[in-house]
């Protein structure tokens, strides 16, 4: 295994640390128990909105702490959830009088956690589910789980709370945007995960992992690596056939990185997933390409597409002032 | 090779055409020749910043291009030199009255083809010529390279020249800063250029590349693999050398990954990076950390320290509009 690292139990806190020291001016972090908060005052009366999960998907969650976005984020060792007392700390720190909102991505000990931490807070308290991986069908065992599209919610949900919606308008808004927003992944490697020291899976240099999460896991298929075009029209297929946009429609789409995937790769995927939707007559007019929810070093990348109403669309465009989102 | 292309020959203009359709609302495409430049005109006078240089090293530049930094940028083929002509077309598109000033990375061919397009220009020009890498020594027969620093001196000299600094004043600050930042990278990997299709070098699992630069190739020795902690010490004692900063000197310090390191690690090592300065006393006041000026999907990372002074820090501090960068 080749990271830079000085051990893998203080890995987490001392990229932490670096975390807070360079984004002194937007967020603070707490040490025991982990959780990073924005450092501006909030509006008295504004929602909190608090995400977490386990780290290795950075700038997901912390990245995204902010103005605009969330009060708080709580980080759980790589891959794995953070626990209901880290969830209860930030509560704690960030509620301002109106309750609140946990961004949870569905996976089981995600869910089981931030559900305990609700159910042990005095707060009035609501949770929108993240689920937009359509690699899974609709009615899998433990749902779909939750991926990219997770930051589109955090982001318009993020803004919607900034200009004083209720708890419940903010739960109704995370909902609705679940439901409008789909993603697949796929992989050309595996990652290493570092208290593991090798790649979780293995792959032949003419393959590629189809319908692929974010924790370096084995996708819904193992496939003939393809054209990028290919690769697009079977993705932007499944995506297409999941929401079922009509002519007209303005959207969102976001091609997200992996983590070892060059810009230079993610643009030209954005380019043809345009045109996709494009031919068909949908209006692609906001755009987002980069490394946002990301599985340590996997070579791959996702495809969201977000339908937007024209309330969505002003809160997509509200201002944000975050490590990793800034406008 | 596992690549997210469709083949060798037209993935630059297919990730252009996805870049320039994902940022329509900053830059604007140029295809014969190639070049992308700010589509906010600019006030009359401004001196026209234009940069450019190999494609692979994404945002850099085409990134950067947008108001408070480039007017344009001129993308070769993956680390190739653009030509003269892509010079010449990007300059009568942004000359705007007060000529035009060449941010130039110190390769032979990009020299060469910049000296060549400010021969014909029939405007006023000026180069700035970047070399901060300094691991190579200072009197290295075709000198230093241009490595992570270079979007320093774009973002600081793209500030004054918005604010309406002549030309000669927008070179003798690049030159300036040029002599205030120094830079020097760690490879664990090498990348692999799609023309080649393999990685550029072969690297043992228990070896590091120390003293790379930007286009994959092997670097100043190849060393035994070490803990962060030791590497930044090895990388900051060279560059603390070169730059002898005194006491309460105020920094810019810059982590910068090579496109394949994960955020995690670079938080980690900006945090090592900036601990060794704060213990001399440098007062570490800015901060970049992310994947700006990279090599393809090389894991690697380099530290680039800037001594800042008020008119610089102003500088830095200022607007910026770009896809990349924004503040």
């Amino acid at each position: 295994m080749k990271k830079f690292i000085n051990s893998v139990d203080t890995l987490l806190d001392e990229s932490l640390l670096g975390f807070a020291k360079a984004h002194a001016d937007i967020i603070q972090l707490n040490s025991q128990p982990r959780f990073v908060k924005r450092i501006k005052s909030t509006s008295p009366g504004k929602v909190a909105l608090i995400s977490g999960g386990g780290s290795g998907h950075e700038p997901l969650h912390t990245g995204f702490v902010g103005v605009g976005m969330l009060d708080a984020a709580c980080p759980g060792q790589i891959f794995t959830s953070p626990s209901p007392d880290q969830m209860l700390a930030a509560a704690e720190a960030v509620e301002n009088g109106s309750g609140v909102l946990f961004i949870v991505k569905n996976y089981a000990g995600d869910v089981m956690n931030f559900e305990m931490a609700a159910e042990m807070l005095d707060y009035p308290t609501a949770t929108v589910l993240v689920s937009d991986d359509v690699s899974l069908p609709k009615n899998h065992s433990i749902g779909r789980r939750g991926v990219a599209g997770t930051l589109i919610v955090e982001k318009i949900v993020g803004a919607a709370a900034e200009q004083g919606a209720s708890l419940a308008d903010c739960k109704a808004l995370g909902d609705k945007l679940n439901l409008v927003t789909a993603s697949m992944g796929v992989a050309l490697t595996s990652c290493t995960v570092p208290a593991i020291g090798k790649p979780t899976f293995e792959i032949a240099d003419n393959e590629m992992e189809m319908g692929v999460g974010i924790h370096g896991e084995r996708g819904r298929e193992t496939l003939p690596l393809a054209t990028a075009t290919e690769i697009v029209e079977h993705i932007a297929n499944i995506i297409d056939t999941e929401l079922k946009p009509e002519k007209g429609q303005q959207a969102l789409l976001l091609v997200n990185g992996f983590g070892g995937t060059p810009l230079l790769e993610l643009h030209l995927i954005y380019d043809l997933a345009a045109q996709f939707w494009e031919k068909q007559g949908i209006n692609i007019c906001r755009s987002l390409v980069g490394n946002y929810v990301t599985s340590l070093d996997m070579a791959g990348c996702s495809i969201t597409l977000c339908l937007l109403d024209d309330e969505i669309l002003r809160l997509w465009d509200a201002p944000v002032h975050t490590a990793a989102l800034r406008w």
